[in-house]
Order: structure tokens, then sequence, then C-alpha cells
């Protein structure tokens, strides 16, 4: 592509900033798997110190710190784990926690918010040694809830959970690949809002700008663990301090940033509004994450996205009429409204030419990649 | 105890008939395992017959019945299972599909009436080749419905599941632990009302009587699979003719008593409706389940079910609110109205004694049993 | 077959006696899944105290006890068993407890005597938090060693090996498929035989002659947790008390005929060593089993079995060069002599015939069975 | 540590290059789980034309590459593998295959040069459909073999094995985490060593001193199925392009100097031969490794790594007398006169002080690492 392109497929889509690629180029480091690595080890004791727990563990993905973090709590052979039938660890992350570590996922409706009612998640738990049932061992939070547009959960429903965990002798995850976007949406310290949770995954390369990782943190007890686990995965990785070194400045200098990707996906919304053929949400829009509907039945989001792309603006269809955007902090105030126009122009042109197009078959009419 | 029970706990308590009993004693039988047991082949033989399939294989129980259906549909690692979040299969089945099969169950809503809705099973459906989802390799339906009241699912709701796979690519497996009860109740040839079912699993000791054993039916490629996972699983049972041979027995001699369990079923649940302390959903009564609820909060089900238990009358405590009854064989007409009197009078005496009564903790509150 | 067959394929085969299935058709039996059955009640507490342990299970084959057993002591992710390279466990078992239990096998070679050389177990021990290394948490023991002609492990062996488990902190689980002949050979009570064992499986349908069954000795917890597990494999049966009744007939009646078929045994093999295109060892003839090797390259072991199945004598090909015979309880002194004498003539047979014969491709040229 | 250590713990230990650090800051990278990061392209089509195949996937480690790959071709439950019993595959990778994958190992010994003997190979095979066994689909093999001193596996060795698996329908997994060493060392193109292999892992953070990483070859459909596989386990990463710049620097600045590591390893085993407590058997250093054992009782291999370690020196203790010293491209000739230097000064000291040294309880004494 000649022009640089308006990505707002995912906050996953960041390249590093100037800072991230001269720590990686400067990065002093040594063999992680012999536990030797200096800057891991910074950056994992700084990760723990943030988010208020006792320590912390770098994995290669978000994917990799939820299935660990389940299989941590639930090590032993018929354990049940209670989760949003709309989170992204039950929908978009391959089963793992059943395919790969044979754990039972139990799931309960999430509300539109991404809670999860208490009294149902109460009324799912099932206690050891039932001869015809697995046993609870795990309750799975996230925050933001992202196939909820991006909802918050507040600190006060967060800890109720972790109350009831506490209650029945079950732990509490959360998912908190974007923790932090959540964190600056309800203005409640990180480690204030996860303080309930006895492990917490956070992505470092979605809001936080990292080119690759993300981090678990929990107790001494539950990262020893987890190590062993990441290892049989096969997460363990070398010279891994080159990775940490730009995650590093992802936590210093981005985090900074959320408000103002917050802000421009409210007006990303409040744009989006105006196009007559297009319905939104504002309400829904609490951290970076858009969903639109497609109204008028003559624009698919598939041939949306990819008259977009011409244009260079990158867009994900989510279904068979929504549309996702999402911001960064390396979408502008301009590239916004650029996103916009083209989104205006891209509407009018699929209605005009509509009738002489073809049929199109390669417009992605679902999301594929979860994130 | 002294007198018997009426035992109304589950179809699954019943004893063996002098004719089964009989049948054990004479059965011709050699080593199964090494394929050689006369009578088990001609009672799989008769039961595929019955079924309407190619093939069967006599499994110890209705669990590895299902547990074998559904790892063989799913013999390839990263596949997913659409099911009733209310089903038996995901419920009561110790999860064995994930903790010992890696298998990802996805839950659609079950209906009141069983069902659940053609549109969010299809919508639940995804297809190979995804980054970050399982694979959907098999439907499962349940009929009758246990905890939907016994409910039956009928031909043609079946025939359109059996339509929605087909058209992508899946398989159906019908957990018909009480397939011929609903097929009494219908008035539908059993045979008609699984056809569209790739494999369907038989319970034996429910409503026909079997000491031991399920069924399994299915294609003959599909039923030399489940033979291998059922010598894995350890279900490869010797001399098992003797099992065979009262199975054989009870679906000779009992299909044609599970219309009068049905009508005994609908006379206890007039009986309990007027008992004013009781709820009973008349037309909930399809086949020979009766779900009551209480009303009176000062009686729970598990003090009911402990005081019934005194009279020689067992029924379990479902919920907090519930109480099950169930009909089978060796329930009689006189069954059913000592029962009646019995219930009514376990009412009358908690309610008189209750104020002087200690707090009952070991009542059953919940099924644990599953069945 | 108009003449009973001489059937010495294996041990498995015997039908159910006279007094079994008098005891079968007699037996007082209720939900064993409700936890109601007093004739497996009954059952399983006899075994626990002939076995010398606090509590007994019965399940439907040899191998659902060994799975479970391991299953049960391993019920934590990343575990390993240390077990005999040629153990029936190991090669016999589908693999169930890696390819359904996600347990690691590590093999140590088994001696022609079936023992593990105590340093090599001691090697391979691996402990907990190894970062890279699973962790051991069980020894299985075979005895006897069915693949290794059906020896006896002595009780100081045994103790040894004890003692390493204890010393490591490990499980040992003893699978006494033949336990009973091991005891009966060694003059040992079977009770102090499995002193240091923390597990055992005894087969019921081997030299026991039942019908169907093993059961499972262990602490009342390793009992507890090994309920629940043959529920999730579905081992769980329902009036199971008429399988009980015929088993606990064959403990009465027929460990006292143990030492006859190891006689019989014994004389089967010196008949052997008489025919001069036979060989066999003549001290590894222990207990029940006979296996002989054939020298005359033009005849096949799967040759041999099929012309004496003419004959109405059966037996095993078990590699590309031999033949195993088991004696049981249903082979007498004259059917020893009977075989002998089949077994010669088939050999004069096919080197007569051999010249005409045309190539045989359906001998059976592996022990499929594995029992 | 003031002056830099030399570091001969493993081939893992190597820092990042100046062109390494100036590569991972200038990628041009993207998201690659969405598919468009251009470096990781561009890494990948290379790797696999240099390694003959038709694809290649980045991985974050070895023994994912490893999992991966094993359980691609093993996607089916009940599947099983036959692999050297010394292989790093077996004993140093958490059993991955059985207690995340399910799969089952069947070991085969390993000879001392690394081999294991084809007949053992044909005859562990097992065919679908046995009933009591799992089925044989993948054979994997070692190349170099880490655990056999860093030998070996002859092109015509490896051809036969590929010859085996394919007469019995198996595919061939090659472990090459030093392929290129055994490339270098047999002279032999690296993708004529593993033509007869249907896959293979190649480390980039070992002899090719990449800091993190490892890759999978093999055909396109093989390629797609680990890609999905990989999001599973968690090793999607997001701008991977930043580790595969680096990675392809390693690969094209490294291959050419491993002789050189080769020259240094036997150099170094020529002095250990000099020092009298010490013997290492010349003939096995085939490329970059050297093993030694300690004839003095007094020293321990723990021990000596300890009074190494305060002399800078780094070496790793592998059993209760063995000590192994490995070559990579940050270790120079004179390092390796170093070293040999401090050894013998170590010996000395030791020797010396043992009287009065106090029990040093820390020294590691076994690999916990598996490099």
């Amino acid at each position: 592509m000649l022009t640089k392109a308006v990505d707002l497929r995912s906050d996953t889509v960041t390249k590093p900033s100037e800072a991230m690629r001269a720590a990686m180029a400067a990065a002093d480091v040594d063999d992680d798997v012999l536990g030797s690595d200096p800057t891991a080890h910074r950056f994992e004791t700084e990760m723990a110190r943030m988010m208020g727990k006792e320590a912390a563990l770098f994995v290669p993905s978000g994917t990799m710190a939820n299935l660990v973090s389940a299989l941590v709590h639930c090590d032993t052979r018929g354990s049940e784990v209670i989760l949003g039938d709309n989170s992204h660890m039950h929908i978009y992350e391959n089963g793992g926690m059943s395919t790969i570590g044979g754990v039972h996922p139990r799931t309960v409706r999430n509300n539109p918010d991404g809670t999860m009612d208490i009294d149902k998640i109460v009324a799912a738990i099932r206690h050891p040694n039932g001869l015809c049932y697995p046993t609870t061992r795990l309750i799975c939070l996230e925050n933001t809830q992202g196939n909820c547009g991006g909802k918050c959960l507040s600190v006060e429903y967060t800890d109720k959970v972790g109350e009831v965990a506490k209650t029945h002798g079950l732990k509490l995850h959360i998912d908190g690949a974007r923790i932090f976007n959540a964190s600056v949406a309800l203005g409640v310290p990180v480690d204030r809002l996860v303080r309930a949770a006895d492990s917490v995954s956070v992505c470092l390369s979605k809001g936080l700008g990292a080119p690759v990782g993300s981090v678990i943190v929990g107790s001494k007890a539950f990262i020893e663990k987890a190590k062993i686990l990441r290892k049989t995965l096969g997460g363990g990785m070398r010279q891994v301090g080159v990775l940490c070194a730009a995650a590093h400045v992802g936590v210093r200098d981005n985090v900074g940033m959320l408000a103002d990707d917050h802000r421009r996906a409210k007006v990303l919304a409040d744009g989006l509004k105006k196009i007559k053929q297009l319905t939104v949400d504002l309400t829904s829009v609490e951290t970076n994450m858009v969903y639109f509907d497609i109204t008028d039945p003559l624009i698919s989001p598939g041939k949306l996205c990819q008259v977009l792309e011409q244009r260079n603006v990158l867009a994900m269809a989510i279904s068979s009429k929504s549309v996702r955007l999402v911001t960064h902090y390396q979408i502008s105030d301009s590239d916004v409204q650029h996103a916009l126009t083209c989104i205006e122009e891209a509407v009018e042109e699929i209605l005009l030419g509509n009738g002489k197009s073809k049929h199109l078959t390669n417009g992605v009419t679902a999301n594929s990649y979860g994130n």
C-alpha cells in the first residue's frame, strides 16, 4: 500500500514505536529458560507490582495467558470452569481449555453489559465428590468484555464475583486482555480493579502496543506452576528480553494514551450515527471499540469492508450485519475523520453500484480471528 | 425394609423380572472380547433391526453409550459438540466429553419442551479450518429430555435437526435413554423417530427394566470404531451374554408396558394437583416423569423425601423446591394410590411437626445421580 | 461345534458354572449407581477383606480397573507412570492412560522373569517442579506377568518396589489380573503378596471364572475417587449385583482349583517338549500359561491354530513363531491329553500336506486381544 | 559479572548479534495472527526453501515445534508415536505429547550413536483397528541426538527410516533442533538430509544464534493444520516479524560458522583428555557437544560447575558423574583455551580443598532444562 492504512480492524495491529524498536535493539538479555534473562525479570517484577500481585510471567500470547491460567487453577482431572457464554475464552480460543486441557466449560449467559448474573453463577457451581458431574474450580471474567462492545466490569461487580468464588472455595481469573482500558474508562487503579482475582492475564500487544506478548499475574505459587505449564505448551523462550523490553516501553508510554483512544471511539460512533444506513448504540461505547449495524439490506458487512479496504481503511466484519472498529494509539484524530469520510463514501458507492456489481463471495462475514 | 418400597426415584431402580433371571441363568455365552458370545450377537442384531440401523453394541451404561458415541463422531482433536444446556450429557455425565475426551461443548438453550431453536443451532455451527475456534462435528439431542420433565421431541423436529446436520456436514447423535418412552407417547415407530440420527444410545435399564446396560446403534463403520473405544474405556466384557439375555427379555416384555407407565404418571400428577401445598403442570407430563414444586416454604424437598422414605415411598429431591417421581413397570396402579396417600400424609406431618422438629441437614437437596 | 471345544486361548473363555448361574438368578439387587445394591456391597466388602485393603470396587473389566487406578493416582495434569515395557497396561490397554487420561508412560525394561531392575526404576523417577519433565506419581507392577509367560513376582521383590515408591512419595499399583495365580504358585497369602501396594486390580473373569468383571482394592479415599471416575468412564452399572453374585461364587469356588490349572499347564509343557518341531522352556511355566515356539519353518503359528481349530482345540498364535496355551478350571486332565494328541496330529498333518496346501492368509499371527 | 562469562552450558545462551539487533529494530512488521506480517512471511518462505519443503511456520520454541508437529500428525484419538527412549521429545518436553495431546509414546532403545534399530522400529508398529492397542501414526528421529552426545544420523539411516514409515503408512518427523550441525558435520545439504521427513523442527536459538524461536517445515496442508494448533497452544504472535528478522540474520550468518563450533568442541575434548581425573570419548565428539565423565570420586559434577562458575566459566552437570560443554558462535578459540585452564585449576582446587570444604548441596546434579 502506498499510503499508510487506517487500520481499525483491531488494536492488535499496531507497529512497534521507535522507542520500542530502540529498546529491543539495546536489551540486556540472557537465556530465560535457564532463568537468566535480566530484562524479562525486570519487566515481570514491574508488571506484578502494577497489578498488585506477587509475581508475573511473560507469555507469547493472550490465548496462552488464559490457557495457562485456567489449566493451573484446574490441574486436577474432572474440573469445570464457569465462564460467560459470549466470552473470548469460550468462543475464540479454540476451546483449548477442553481440547488441550480436558477442562469442562459451564457457561452462564453474558448480559449485554458483559456481566453474568451473580445468582446464575452461584447456581452453576458444583462441589467436589459429585458422582455424576465435574467439580467447579474456577470462575472467569473478561474485562473489558470484547464481544459485548468493550464494556467494562465495575470494581463492585468484580469484587462480588470474587466473594462468590471465595465463599465456594473457587478461584477467580480475569481475562484482562484490555484491563488497562477498563481501568482508564472506570477511573479505577488497575490493581484495585483486579484485587479480587487470583490471576489476571494482560495483553501487551493490544492497547499497550507491544509487538508480542501477554503477561499473567498471580501468587508466587501460581506463577511457579504457570512457568512449568508455559514450558509444556512451548511458550518458554530464550532471549525473550527483547520482547519484554518492547512491552515495557508499551506499558510506560501507552497507558496514558488509552483515554484518547476511548475519546476517538466516541467520535467515530457519533460520526457513524449520522450515516443513515447505519445504526450504532452510543451508550455502548465505553472504551476503544465501536460496533455498528448496517440497516440497508443491500450492503453486507463483507462488501463494506472490501470497499473500505480499497480506500486503505481496514475494518472487521463481525456478523451478517455488524462491523467492528477499534481505536488504538496509531489512530489519530484525523484518521478518525478520514475513516468516517471513507465509510460514508463506501456506503454510497455500494448503493450506486449495486445494480451492476456481481455477487461478492469473498467478503469476510465472520470474525475468524477473535480479537 | 419389611414391606416392598414404592420406589419412584427413577426408572433405573427396577429389579430383574423372573423371566430376566431365568434368561441370565440359561444364557449361551462365550468370550465377547474375543467376539464369540452368541447371545450378545443375537441381541445386538435385534436392537440394530428395531432401531433401523446397521449395527449395535452393548455397553455397560448410558454414560458410556453417550461418551463412546460422542468421541467416535469427534475423533479428531479440536472438535466441538452442539448440545442442550440442560441436557443429561452436558449436566450429568461428568463432563466426560471434555475431561476424558477433550471435546469442547457448545451449548444452546433448551426450551421448556426440550427443543433447541433451529436457528440457534445453526448459528452455533463452526466450520473447519477456523484459526481460533474448534470445528463443530456433532449435534446431540435427547429424547425424551429428562431435565425437561421427560418431554418428547417430535419426529418432525428431529428430522429438521437431522437436515441441519446433513447440510453442514455434521453428525447427529440422539441420547435415547428413554427413546422407547418417546416412541410410545408419540405413537411413532422407534426406527422412524431416530431415522435422521447417525447414532442413538438406548438405555436398557430404565423403562425397559434390564439390570444393566445400554446399547448404541449406528452404521457398521461407526460401531466398529465404537467397539475399539468401548475397549479403551474398559467397557469390553467377557461373557456379557448374561446381561444381554436379560436385556433381550426387557425389550421383548416391557416396551408394551410403557403406555401404562405414562398413564400412571398422569394419575400421579392429577392426584398431586389436589394437594394444595404442591403445584404440578399437568401438560408437562408426557411420559413417565412427574415433577412437582412445593409452594409451602415450610416444606423442603429433602424433608418431604425423608418423611416419605419412613413410609417406604422413595422420591427424589431435584432442587430447592422440586421433587421428581418416575413410574416404571414395577409401579402398579395401587402403588400410585399408595404413594399419593403417603405424600398427602407426609405434607401434613411436616406442617404439624414443623414447630418442634429440628433442622434437617441431611435431606438430599439436589439430584446427585442424574438419572 | 458338535463336541465341546477344548479352549486354551485364554482363561477368559470359561462359561459360568451352574452355581454362578444360580447365584445370578437369585441375586438380591438394587440400583448400585444410587448406592443401594446389597449384593455388590457384600462382594466388595469381601474382596477388600481378602486383599487386605480398606475398600473395593467392582468394575466391568480389567482394562477399566487398571485405567481407573492409574488415573486416580495420577489425577494431576503432568503426571508420569513408571511401568514395564512389556506390561499389559503398556502394550494391550489401548494406551488409555495417555489417550484418555493424558498420563505420560515411562517404561523400564521387563526382565524375562517379569521384574524391572530396581535401580532402573529409581533412575526413572522424576520429582515435582521440574521445568521440562512430567512428575512421576505411580509405579505399576503386573503379577503374574502375562507377557513374560505368567511369571510370578515374589513378595520380596514387590515389597522392595513398595519401599522405593514410599521413599520417593509415589504410589504403587499392581495389575493383579492373575494375582491369585501368583499367590497360589508362590504359596503366599494374597493379602501379604500385595501388602506394599496402594491399589490392586483383580480380574474375576480369568482364573476365577466369573462371566464379567474386575475389582479394584485400596484405601477408602482411593475407592471414593475410583467410584467417581468409574462413573465418568461409564462403568457405573445399575443392578450390578447379578454380576457380583457370580463373581462371588468364582472367588469362593475357583481359587482352590488354581493349583490344578498350574499342574495341568506343566503337563501340557512336558507333552509339548516331546514334539520335536516345538520347543518349550519348562522352567518358564510357573502358573497357568504355556508358551511354545515352533522350530520348523514350514509350520506357522497361525496355520497350526487353524488346523487345531478343525479338531476343536483352540490356541492363540502370539507372534510369528510362538503359540500360547492357557489352562483354566474348565480344562480337565483329559482335555490336556486330548490337546496334546491334537497338536501332535496337527503338526504332522501340516508337514504332510504342506506341498499341496495353498497359502493361508487368515491365520492369526499376533495376539490382537491382549489377554 | 565483570568480565564476560565463557558460557558453555548450552548453545541456547547466545546473545543477539549486532546485526540481529539492527534487524529487529528495522523490521517491517504487521499482525501475523491476521496473516499480514511481511517479515514473518519472507522468513518462513526462505526456511521452507532451504529445508526443501513446501511451507514453514515460525513458533516460539523447539518444544512447541515438536509438540505441534506430533499432534498434527496424530490428530486422531488413539494415536501412538514411535520414538527413541533417550530422545529429547520423550525425556525433556514435559511429556506434552501425552499430557496435553493424549498421544501414546512407544519408545525404542536409542543406540549410543543415536539410532534406533530398524527391526525394532518395525516390530513396534501397530496397525489401525486393533481392539486393544493404539494406532501407530508417527516415527520421530532426532538429529543431532542431544542426549547421545550430539551424534549425527546419516542420510542413509534417515532414508531407511523414511522408507519404513512410507511402507507402513506412517509419517516421519525429525526433531532437527540442531539439524544444521548435522548437515555441516556430515557434509550433506540440509534439504537432502531431511528429504525423507514429512516434517522437521529446526531450532533458531541454538547454533543459529537467534534470540527466540524455532521453525517447522512440511507440506502446505501440514503447515495449515500446524498454524491452527499453534494458535490453540498460544503460539500465535502479533508483530512476530521482529523475531523472524533476527532469526533470518542467524540463518544467514551463523550456519557458516558451525564448522568452527565443531572444531572447537574437538579442541575442548582433546584438552579435557589430558586432565587425568576426567575421561572423554574423543570419537563421540561429532558436532558441538562434549560430554566428559569425572573419574575421581572426590569431585562431583555439581561442585566442579560451581567452582568453574566462580571463574566465570559456565558448564552443565548432567548426571552424578558427567558434565556437558557446548560450543557456539560466541565461544572463541581463546575462550576454549581459557575454559580448559579453568577446568584444570578447578579440579586441582577441589582436590586440595576437599578436606576442609563443607558439603555443598546446591550443586546442580541433573540437567533440569533439557537443552
